[in-house]
Formats: C-alpha cells, sequence, structure tokens
C-alpha cells in the first residue's frame, strides 16, 4: 500500500482539520499507541488523547467534532473507528487461507471421513474413524484422535492436539499447540499412592467458539467437559475435567477452572483468574484479574481479589488496608489521651 | 451401552427405593452435577443431596439408607461409588490401547536400543543413542532426544518433549505438548547484557510419575531435576532447574516453582500456587490455591495466601480485613468521645 | 570425566585446607545444594555456609579465606566460582551441534531461502517465502509460516511455532512448544455474540533474544508485537497483541502482559506477574512474584503485591495486615476504658 494524504482523505469520503503541510505517504496501520512513520492511525477515545499528542503517526482519523492541534495530519470522519476499519480490510495484508487438499504426508487412519474441500496440511495425523467437516482446515503436525469429530469451516492450528472421541463445531478456530482432551486430573490415595482414576468422557466444543494458544481442556471423567456456542478463550487457560463453560464467555489468558465448575452465560475471567471445582458462576459474572474463587458468584456482578468479593467490598477493604498506617497511628494517639486522662483525673469512686 | 432399569438393578446388585413408573434406558454415565437424560449417576456425598433434587439422570446409585424423593429413579446399594465404578469399567468406551509396532514414518537415529512391544507412533523423531522400555508408547509427532531413556511401560502422548539425556522411568504418564529438558532460566549480566549460563545437566522422572498437558520442566544448570515416584502434576506447571520434587506430591494446574527449591514428600500444592526458589517445603505440607510461598514451609501444616501463611493465622487476617471498615468506625467513635471529655472535663491541675 | 581429588587441585591451581583421607574420585557437577557423592561443587556466598556443612559432595572449591570445617574436602582458590566454571566447561557433557543440512522429510515451499549452513531437523515444515538466516536450526516438527523470517545463528527446538510475516532476529534461541503469531485475543459484541477482530500485524523478535517453553506471543492487531534485543522469557509466559518489551527486559515464567502495554529497558517481572493493557512500565522497574500490574510504575522502583504498590508500602502493609489482631484488641481495650470512664465521671455541666 502507498497512499498519498489526499487520496487517503478521499478514501474515507473525510475533511483535512487544517490543510497538511508535507507530503507524507502513508504505508501501514497503527494504533495511536504504536504507531510510526508512515503509519494512518484513528482517535475515538478522549483516554488516547495524551497519546495522540505524541504520537509518530503521519495521519490520524477524527470524529467530526475533533478540534486539537496534533503532531500527525487530522482527517475528520462521521466514524473514525469504522472507517480505519474498513481501510484496513481493503489495504492491510491477510492471511493466506489454505487451499483444500490433502498434502501427501498426512497419515490418515482407516475409515477417516473426509468432507468436500477440506484442507488437511502437511505431517497431519488423523486417527481412525475421524470425521472432518467441508472446507475445515487441519494444520501441519496437528493430531486428531480416534473417533473425534470437527465441524464445518472450522481451523485447527498447526500443533493442535484433539484427543479420540472430541467434538468440535461448526467455525471454531483453535490456535497452535493447544491441547484438548488429555486426561483428567483425578486420582484417589490407595495405601500411600496416587492410583489414576479413568477418565473415560470427552470435551465438546460448540459452534463459533475460539481457543487460543497451548490451550489445555481435559477430557471428562465420564460424561463431557463442555465449551458452549461462541465462547472465547485466551493463551494459556486451563480447564479441568467436567466444566462446563457457558455461551459466549470470554476466558482471559491464564485462567484455570478446576473441576466440575459450571460458568452462565456472558460470564468474563480476567486474566490470570483461579476458580476451585464444583461452584457455579452466574450469568454475566465479571471477575477482575487475578481473582481467586473460592464460592459459588452470583449473576451480573463484578468480582474482584482473592479470594473474590463484591468489587465495592474490594474497593474498601483496599482502601483500608492502605490506611492501615493511619488508623495505627491514631490508636496509638488515643491510648496515650486515654493513658493521660487516667493518670490525671481523680480515681473513680 | 443400552440397559433397563431392571437390567441396571441386577447388575449392581440393589434395590430400587420405590418402583419405578417409566421406563428409561440408561445410555451413559455422568456426575450429579452433569448428569442428563438416559445418564446413571452415583450418590455418596450429602455436599451433593442439593444437585441430586435438580438431576436429570434418569437413575441414582444410592446408600442402603438412602430415603429421599429425588428426581432420578433410586437404586439402594451397599457402596454406590464402588458399584458405580465397575458399571463404568464393563460398559464405558476404554482408550484404545496402541498396537505395538513402528510407524514407517518415525525417525529412528543411530544406535537407538527399543526393547520388545514398543509402539512407535506416526513421526515420531528419536535421536540417536537413546533407549526406549518394552511396552512403551511413545505418540505421534513425540521427540526423544539424543542420549535420552524412556522405562517400561510408558507412555508419553502426541507432541511430548524430552530432551537430550534426560531420563524417564517406569510407569510413566506424559501427556500432549509437554516440554521435559529445556534450558533452565539462568543468565548473568556481564556490561549490561544478560549472558547464557549454560544448562548442562538432565530431568530425571522416576516410576509411576503422571505429568499433564503443555507442562514445562527444565534441566539442571548441572545435575538433575527430579521428579520422585508417584508424583502427579496437572496441566500448565512450570518447574524450574535444578528443583526436586519429592514422592508422591500432587502439583495442581498453573503451579510454578522456582529453581533449586525442594519438596518433601506428599507435598500438595493447589492451583496457580507459586513458589520462590533456594527453599524447602515439608512433607505432607498443603498450599492453598494461589498461594505465593516465599520462605520455607514446615511439614504436615496448611498455608494459605500470598505471602503464604499458616491458615489459621490467613483466616484471621482474612476477617479482620473484612471488619476493617467497622473497625475505623469505632476508632472514630472513641475519637468523639474521648474529644467531647477532654472538652467537658476540667483541665488537669 | 573421572578425576582424584589431587588432579582437581591441579586442575583449578588450588591447595588443600587439610590434605584429604579419603581417595575420592570426581565423576561430576552439582551446586552445593544438590551434590552427591561423587561431585565437585563450589562455595561462593555465605547464605550456603548451613547447605555447605551438610553437604554429601566429595570436593568444594573454596575461597583463599576459607577454613570451616566441612564434610567435602575444600579446595582454596581465588576465584571458586570462575574455576568451577571452568572445569565444567573442560569436562562437563555439552549439547550435541545440530549438523548443517536439510533433513529429507522436512516440506520446504516455494521459494522459501535458506542461508548456507542451515540446519532444518526432521518434519520441520518451512511455508512459501519464509528465509533462513545462516548457521540457524530449525527443530524437529518446528514450523515457520508463509513469508517468515529468521536471523542467523538462532535456534528454533523441535515444535516451535513461527506465525506468518513474524520476523525473528538473529542469535535467538527459541525453546520447544512455543508459539510466536498466533491471534491477538480481540473481539467486539455484535447483536449479543462476540465477532473477531481481524488480527493482521506481525510478532519481531530482536537479536539475542531467549524465549522459554510453551511461550505464547500474540501478533498485533496490526503493527507489531515486539520484544527488543538481549531480552530473556522463561517458560510460559504470555504476551499479547501490541505488547512492547524493551532491550534486556527479564520475564520469569508465568508472566502475562496484557494487549498494548509496554516495559522500558531492564524491567524484571518475577514469576506469576500480570499486567494490564495499555500501561508503561518504566526502565529497570522490577515487580515482585504474582504482583498484579494495574496501572503505569515508574522507573527503577521495586513494587510488590496484587494491586502492585511500591515494596515499602507493600511491606508496611503486611506489617500492619499481621499485626490487626493486636490492633483488634487495643481498641476493645480503649472502648472498655473510656466506656468505664464515662460511667465513673460526673456528667459534663
Amino acid at each position: 500500500m502507498e497512499l498519498s494524504l489526499s487520496e487517503l482523505a478521499a478514501l474515507v469520503g473525510g475533511q483535512f482539520v487544517t490543510t497538511p503541510s508535507a507530503q507524507s505517504v502513508i504505508r501501514g496501520f497503527a494504533a495511536i499507541t504504536d504507531a510510526d512513520e508512515g503509519d494512518v492511525t484513528f482517535y475515538a477515545d478522549p483516554r488516547y488523547l495524551p497519546a495522540l499528542r505524541k504520537s509518530r503517526a503521519a495521519a490520524v482519523l477524527v470524529p467530526l467534532d475533533f478540534d486539537q492541534a496534533v503532531p500527525p495530519v487530522a482527517i475528520r470522519t462521521a466514524n473514525p473507528r469504522a472507517s480505519f476499519d474498513s481501510l484496513v480490510e481493503c489495504y492491510a495484508s491477510k492471511p493466506v487461507p489454505y487451499a483444500p487438499g490433502i498434502h501427501p504426508t498426512a497419515v490418515i487412519g482407516e475409515g477417516v471421513e473426509l468432507a468436500e474441500a477440506v484442507s488437511i496440511q502437511p505431517y497431519a495425523v488423523i486417527e481412525a474413524g475421524a470425521r472432518i467437516g467441508a472446507r475445515t482446515v487441519i494444520g501441519a503436525h496437528a493430531f486428531v484422535g480416534r473417533d473425534a469429530r470437527v465441524g464445518e469451516d472450522s481451523q485447527l492450528y498447526a500443533r493442535v492436539t484433539l484427543g479420540e472421541r472430541c467434538i468440535v463445531g461448526n467455525r471454531v478456530i483453535i490456535h497452535p499447540g493447544t491441547v484438548i482432551g488429555s486426561d483428567g486430573f483425578g486420582f484417589e490415595m490407595v495405601n500411600g499412592r496416587h492410583v489414576k482414576i479413568p477418565q473415560i468422557g470427552i470435551v465438546q466444543i460448540d459452534d463459533d467458539v475460539e481457543i487460543g494458544a497451548n490451550v489445555t481442556v481435559d477430557r471428562a471423567r465420564f460424561g463431557r467437559t463442555w465449551i458452549q456456542e461462541g465462547t472465547k478463550i485466551d493463551n494459556l487457560v486451563q480447564i479441568a475435567h467436567n466444566v462446563v463453560v457457558g455461551k459466549h464467555c470470554v476466558l482471559v489468558a491464564q485462567v484455570g477452572i478446576s473441576g466440575s465448575t459450571r460458568l452462565g452465560q456472558y460470564v468474563t475471567l480476567a486474566g490470570q483468574v483461579g476458580v476451585v471445582g464444583h461452584i457455579q458462576i452466574g450469568d454475566q459474572a465479571v471477575v477482575g484479574a487475578q481473582g481467586g474463587v473460592s464460592k459459588t458468584l452470583a449473576p451480573k456482578e463484578l468480582y474482584q481479589g482473592s479470594p473474590a468479593v463484591p468489587a465495592r467490598e474490594y474497593r474498601v477493604q483496599m482502601a483500608h488496608l492502605r490506611r492501615l498506617e493511619l488508623l495505627m497511628e491514631r490508636v496509638k494517639r488515643l491510648e496515650q489521651e486515654v493513658d493521660s486522662k487516667s493518670k490525671s483525673s481523680p480515681p473513680p469512686t
């Protein structure tokens, strides 16, 4: 891409805030905080005004009422974010799609069913009885276990492992290195040794789920570990056996959920949150980063801290914790005053 | 599996609490909280009574003294859990064992010793000088480094990496994506740059250890990082160089242990616990979820919090933290009372 | 290696503290706390004297002024650590380097450029248009995406995934299982569903960076996620889209950094630290283990806790938290005293 400033303004149907003096050439896209010379960016959130004032971008798309002087050439447009997105859509380099076909190095087991237009990449291993839906991509070095099923239009990136009998729906994206269907972590103590409890259930992942890189989702003790429709899971998340994650949840990186816990719909767990086993988290509940959830949480509430408590309570605790030193001094002063009075007052009669 | 309710009762030698009216067919197994129509479940722990009252299971195995009315058809048996387990053992789908043999795509280096009945899966790479014991399975895309050793009856799942010279015992299970023998994280600062300290030791994993998916165990600076007999490690755990984990420990998901720390026997670290380097954790010590261990811990004690303290102390801290607001108010009231007295009392003479 | 004690002393130019009575043979190297019979170790830090007193090592290199009686045979030398390091350098087993050459099983796409003396290991997949610099090693089962670039003298271990268009510099080491260039975690809510925001940027990793095992580094929304020169990253770390990690930083295991955050130079994040998105961390700032960083941090300061605060403040908070019980009692006593005075004093007139 190479665009002059006037071409850029024309493309977004925008107007210059002030006529540009320099003749910059636009070569890339960037967020305000990342932008370098030659980049176009956009400004939609006043929190970024300080960043925009220091930005090295060549041009910035701004709202119609924007009237600040900033280093980039500013172009007014009704919806800067949408304009920027359509620019990106038109000009940015896009992922190269994987062409349909089965690479000759793929190892395809007996009775495997491959629907039309699947793309099976080099060194993929698909074990006996597995079924892959139409237009789905199985990445290089991916492993699909015996009798596993993947739906249509899904993408398993390089090195994804899908254990035997596990089920993946349609339009599911799974990033590299993720393991679906490892054994649940279950043992019982017999004569001083941990004896393995067989983990014979499966993992079921419903339509439109996206799962990040190097995530682990264990298979159920029996029955299923279940990620429901539309849920999005970030990198390095751990989901234990028999967990149910409801529809349209968001689990940020490094979250861990212990066995048999159930999340409702639209639950958000921020980064590094840990959740104990055998509890429920209500619909639309949100847990702040590094929260430690040790009991069932109500719907629609924001929780923080470890152990996690309602956010208001957490803020009060933290505020008081910060003021503890002052409190200590106040108590000391009270003790001195009370003590001095005892000495000065006549003893009680 | 398809069983009628009477067949089910006969199989476990059990008796109906009340004669079933419907003629359900049993098709699967599930925990109470997971069970759906067509599942049999079991009830052994009163904590699950509320869940059982809402359960959609077709049938539930209950203790002999159980007399509650619950939605599933209840069948009394002396040991519901054991009866359930043997049902599962007989009827549930079991993992298909890997047949012995060396897949033609496996790359086997010079001087590799493969004992009888090993199973080497597609695209496994076993480098020169490695030795694999009898009946051990090396999964698809697994990598066994130069001169590494794996004992008998062990299973390295797909995509396990075992670094050069590392040693794995008998009956060890390692789940997909786990990396054994990456370099320890050691650098020294020289003229403003971090210079790598060679990590030339190994990892030794003793008999009957199980390690989850996407775990990392670093090789020692020199000597060995050592996971002792019978220890069980969950997914996404980090074990740094020169750590020693004693026998029969349990490390739950996302635990991290820093360099040269030593765990005794039967230590339990709950999920997301972090442990600093160069300390000891005594036999049978337990650290609660998200605990942060910053110094040596005594045996047999339960610790919680970050920094981790004995559980009693932690509970007191948390209780007081919750009551801080009240304390603040009490101090304020005291100040007012003392203040009002100062004003009202005659000055000391 | 087999060395007698006199050979060992001669090699390091050292002198026995007392003439050894036994004739031990030295076969290995170990830290004081790990050492076993037959090992030589070194003593350079008084913190390890208690460990040395219990050490089972055959020999220990000690400073010239060392005069303690310890179980290992002690050999005085001007710089025990340096002497030990050169012993290790001479005698310890070293990683076997990968010979140059392209394994016949490697899948090399169209237009791939391989510079002189590269080593491409079995089952590596290098997609169309990628470029690999001189003497670089691409490990077994590694994946290099379309148009990606790796510099000279770098090593991608087994199973590393480098996404399309990503850029890796010279002398970079990436350990097994690490995923560079997975999609950033970005969605917007449209009619109750999370709709994927395309992640079309790249990851750029500069010279002399080392990255541990099973790490994840997401590609930028647009522009780049950027790990600058000399930075060292431990295992299981998560780096989100558009993060910039400055030069010579140290990120210990299981750290997580959220989107668009920028670290300065020489920043240290200890194990399990979490950092929110869109903030800055100043040069040389240090965050203690399990810290939770929720806002921009000043340079050169040490921070601890979650939420992270300056270390002095944290220590005061923790000290007061431990003394809360005492404070509660002091307030109770004050209340009783004030109350008893109220009763005993005449009412204010």
